[in-house]
């Protein structure tokens, strides 16, 4: 038999489905099942979104080949609603529509570095972003955020990381599995590390919507002068509009990007799928209160989980923001996919082990709170509360 | 600014919208535009293709993640379809769903090859297949195919182009660009071919749908013992469907490549759009007869291209198949470019230049004809035959 790449035989199996496996093996013992394990917001979406992709999904108009960079009207719609966020003029050739976030972390990967380059990353960091470059050749730096500091990473130690062969740094704000929203300043100073070490700032910012009410614009980021040569943005659509299953995301880039991208774009998968990208970019102004009211929501959850932690004070918030928590679990040296496996057999709590976001983080695991609703989340005290290890 | 990965950087933009941009500038003095550019099936998607699309894009069903692999009902389906056209039991685990074809080469090839590895493909070939390995570092080596042969490929040249570092040999039959079929005997002795020496055969088989009426099974290569050793399988749902704006292909291999295949996908975008694969899964039983009918359809558009070029002999076919035929222009040394280039400005006719497909291909245009009805393409012999270079 070939052999395959051993880029790729050697990458371990995807994480998620493994843990699915573990729910599928829970008996019920604790109640029903609590899944905070992939990020699916756990209201449904909007009942104009679902008619809206039906409607588009049955044209004609959207059977054939559409532009490789995205539909123009959503490109278009999302370049004002990212002027709006920003508080800055964005337009339409800023934006490459990708199928989710994903798409778009191995496009912009892939058009700034190849085989033998690097990229620095945080540790914790999103376990796909890791694979992705270690499919593609692509080594990784990392950088350690302390748990002390809330998990935000420290510019000194990005900055002492970035070794000559790093072409960009990968950051993800609010954090996945985290949950840390970076602050203003903090965005701002490792721009400008960035800018001053001529490597690329990749921005993934697909929990950007749930930030608490207030936080103001995320960052200044995109108002920099000469921001195109240095910023590359991600977002998703999956989570605001609870659509993850129709993939949608983008980049929001300098047109020189979005040019390269294109030529990867169309060899990966020639154009977005049509109909859906029509259907978002109607519904983006018109369930613009809806996504607000979600946003409320998610705040509320937050408090929920505080509230519920804070009767089981030997499991620690390592952090928490706008979708995720790091929770600390209570066992020492014990390996946190054992913790995590266990949880689900025996409590009925589905989460990730902090093993799958970097080798360091084995006495941590993730909870996607976010999936569960406030009344779900009150639960979690009784259940961590009368969970034991052995 | 920081460099880009020069892999991309080098690539040549996507070229069917510069071709596009050809179609723009023309003034309508011969007539209609008749557009045998990129292939899209000339003729509506079935109404109940549509109605299904736009049912379950509406369902609350297929909002949330589903499997990497796809649909169990699209995997399913498929793997009947496919049982029935190769006469040999496949199951769902043979297939993989992708975003397209050009995605299910991507991940094939990744699979299979990376920086430093080669892929034995065609002389002419798919030019998305050829940009794919370039950007990933995958050197291509090319066995040229016999004009005089119809563009078959033969065995013994292509045993001669593969060198230690070649990890597959890529086809596509019928193949695009030339439309040539592969006889079943031809496709036997290169597989045979592969076996002996070690090397995965990936079979593009896109417009399979479409050949002729009673050609018989496409070859027999899923029927040989160990096959999932050496073949790996590509489809496309969008000609057959005429639902490319959807974004729906398949891989048909092994369980080994289906396993690495998903380490892939879920890097590259967690799942495929699951709505239109539940249609699709309906779709595939239910509109059966009208895929026959437009097989006929096709082979009608054959007799019709053969019938309008035998009036303008300058213009030779060097091949014609189940998409596309591969026509010889009449001028010379001219770039097959300027003559696409002024064909779309002056006489209202869309292709492709042959050097897209090669560089050894000045002398031939790509006609995706099937896009075009029987009275259509019988207008291009006056325009071709009133056609002047200079």
């Amino acid at each position: 038999m070939p052999r395959f790449n051993p880029l790729v035989e050697t990458l371990a199996a995807p994480p998620i489905p493994s843990v699915f496996a573990w729910g599928k093996a829970y008996d019920g013992r604790s109640g029903p099942m609590i899944d905070l394990s992939q990020a699916v917001p756990g209201y449904p979406p909007h009942p104009e979104m679902l008619r809206l992709l039906g409607e588009y999904a049955a044209s004609r108009a959207y059977t054939g080949y559409g532009p490789i960079e995205g539909e123009d009207v959503l490109r278009a719609a999302y370049a004002g609603h990212l002027s709006q966020t920003y508080g800055v003029p964005l337009d339409a050739g800023n934006v490459h529509v990708t199928s989710g976030c994903n798409q778009a972390f191995i496009c912009a990967a892939m058009a700034i570095a190849g085989t033998g380059d690097a990229v620095l990353m945080t540790d914790p960091y999103y376990f796909n972003q890791e694979t992705t470059l270690a499919m593609l050749g692509i080594k990784t730096r990392f950088a350690a955020c302390d748990p002390a500091n809330g998990f935000l990473p420290d510019v000194e130690t990005l900055a002492a990381a970035i070794t000559p062969d790093v072409r960009a740094l990968a950051l993800v704000s609010p954090n996945n599995p985290t949950g840390a929203v970076y602050p203003t300043e903090l965005l701002s100073a490792i721009y400008d590390l960035c800018v001053a070490r001529g490597i690329w700032l990749i921005l993934d910012e697909t929990y950007r919507d749930f930030l608490p009410e207030g936080t103001g614009r995320p960052h200044d980021l995109f108002g920099r002068a000469g921001w195109q040569d240095t910023l590359i943005g991600l977002y998703s659509f999956s989570k605001s509009f609870c659509i993850p299953g129709h993939r949608l995301g983008a980049i929001t880039a300098g047109s020189g990007v979005v040019e390269q991208v294109a030529k990867i774009m169309d060899n990966l998968q020639i154009c977005p799928p049509r109909s859906a990208q029509a259907a978002v970019a109607t519904a983006l102004p018109l369930l613009a209160d809806w996504r607000e009211e979600n946003r409320r929501e998610i705040a509320r959850r937050v408090e929920a989980l505080r509230a519920t932690m804070a009767h089981t004070p030997a499991w620690r918030i390592g952090a928490v923001g706008a979708y995720f928590a790091f929770i600390g679990h209570p066992f020492g040296d014990a390996p946190s996919a054992r913790v995590a496996e266990k949880l689900a057999k025996e409590a009925g709590i589905l989460c990730l082990p902090g093993s799958y976001f970097g080798a360091g983080q084995e006495g941590y695991l993730r909870f996607a709170f976010a999936n569960a609703d406030v009344e779900t989340i009150s639960r979690l005290k009784d259940r961590l509360g009368g969970f034991t290890l052995d």
